[in-house]
């Protein structure tokens, strides 16, 4: 959530380096943005890049920032995009969800509530992450068609059956639909997908093949996407979450314009 | 680098929590399989999600070890395999490579000398790396094809040109090679590629594909792959790393074992 306007405003917080002093900012800044935008979310999504960049302190922010969510009552999805071999997906799974266990204790790891995933490196790469997510009942969002310009480069590439890549990837995170299920009469799965809002004529054809997984929808905003464009991401109000960053940290009044995203997400959504 | 053995065998290293106590035992783990196996490496890989999973802490460790590997006239090859829409990968470039402009001053990355990337997104996720990376002589190296058992899953797919999609990720990576150039006179680029040792029969191919590409080889040992098995990587002696994580970690004497690799990867490199 932090970008380059709320640095240079917000007042010094005290620390000793620069990059606790940013961190501090960082969290300051999150924070309030939280309290005036939350009450119109779900979720919080913390793109883990920029706290990385600020090293240990802001991996402190951070946890923060997470803390600060849950006790505003909102989820946490962490989005760094993590994929890897088995064994070092296993050590992500620790980190996002669990725990590693050391001779001095258990180490919690961010307890996410969810977390965005690449799939690339295909199903054992995704496995230990969702085993971890299963054990506590947090769910995962594997990158299946974003929302930036290249991504046609290689998910819509034709794979041998007439099939984009895309849709493999989709059936591939619907293979996990069972393993995340929730006890939701809707049937909704934890095995989620992230479909960028820029390119909505996928989201049908996505939906189809991934009957019960969570879409989580970026690139409505900053990126273009609108959420009127949407509706078919959703076959329950809880099928698909809309999600908004640089609109709303750099909006006037975050809290307003998370209230006119709400009403337009719910409105998409025929709710 | 570290793994299960290391923790419980280290005496506590002080520091207040499990984490704090965690991650220095790590720092001393890795900082003396530095100096054992050291002498015999080009490099050292630091396992991104390994340090994570202890937090801040871990933050705190990694650049310890960052730091040691440096000293001991080691590159570093940060090993996340970040990928993200452009506005986040340049954020990831920052951490990896770059700096990060506060207020307060600038905040350093970590100063790697190359990293691990996925290049699922496509061109534009990889562009702001690559960009961060030739500001400060770096390299990357993107993922073609994994050495896990599942990477076949989406990796090896045929494209509507008969083509697998990791010759296609191949293409890709070789249009980054005047970006990263080196001033060598074998023409390598710093636009580089990890091809696991665990498929050896696509190395010849994909060395076609990416003539300046310096290849990133894990899989050999532990998961099976041998060196003597790459030698198509190889059109002089730097186009190619071989990487050892559990093989070292886990050996009697680090020392030995990393000479007696590097001794079969200098016989198959043909130098």
């Amino acid at each position: 959530m932090p970008g380059a306007e709320p640095w240079s405003s917000a007042p010094d917080p005290g620390g000793e380096t620069a990059a606790e002093r940013a961190a501090a900012a960082v969290t300051s800044v999150c924070t309030g943005l939280i309290e005036r935008a939350g009450p119109a979310c779900v979720a919080v999504k913390p793109q883990l890049a920029r706290f990385e960049a600020l090293g240990a302190p802001g991996w402190t922010a951070l946890e923060a920032v997470c803390a600060a969510s849950r006790e505003a009552g909102l989820l946490v999805i962490v989005d760094g995009k993590r994929g890897d071999v088995p064994v070092s997906a296993a050590a992500y799974g620790d980190a996002l969800f669990g725990f590693t266990p050391t001779p001095w204790g258990e180490v919690e790891g961010l307890g996410a509530d969810a977390a965005t995933l690449n799939p690339l490196l295909g199903t054992d790469s995704l496995e230990p992450l969702v085993e971890r997510a299963a054990a506590v009942g947090a769910g995962i969002f594997a990158l299946v068609r974003t929302s930036n310009p290249s991504a046609a480069d290689l998910l819509d590439l034709e794979t041998g059956a007439g099939t984009p890549l895309h849709e493999r990837i989709a059936a591939l995170v619907a293979g996990f639909a069972d393993d995340l299920a929730g006890s939701d009469a809707d049937g909704l799965s934890g095995a989620g997908a992230v479909v960028g809002a820029t390119e909505p004529k996928f989201i049908g054809r996505l939906r189809e093949l991934m009957p019960r997984a969570i879409f989580l929808l970026p690139g409505v905003g900053a990126q273009g996407g609108a959420a009127e464009a949407l509706g078919s991401a959703w076959t329950s109000p809880a099928a698909a979450l809309v999600t908004a960053s640089r609109s709303l940290v750099g909006a006037d009044d975050p809290g307003a314009a998370a209230e006119e995203l709400r009403a337009a997400v719910w409105s998409a959504a025929g709710a």
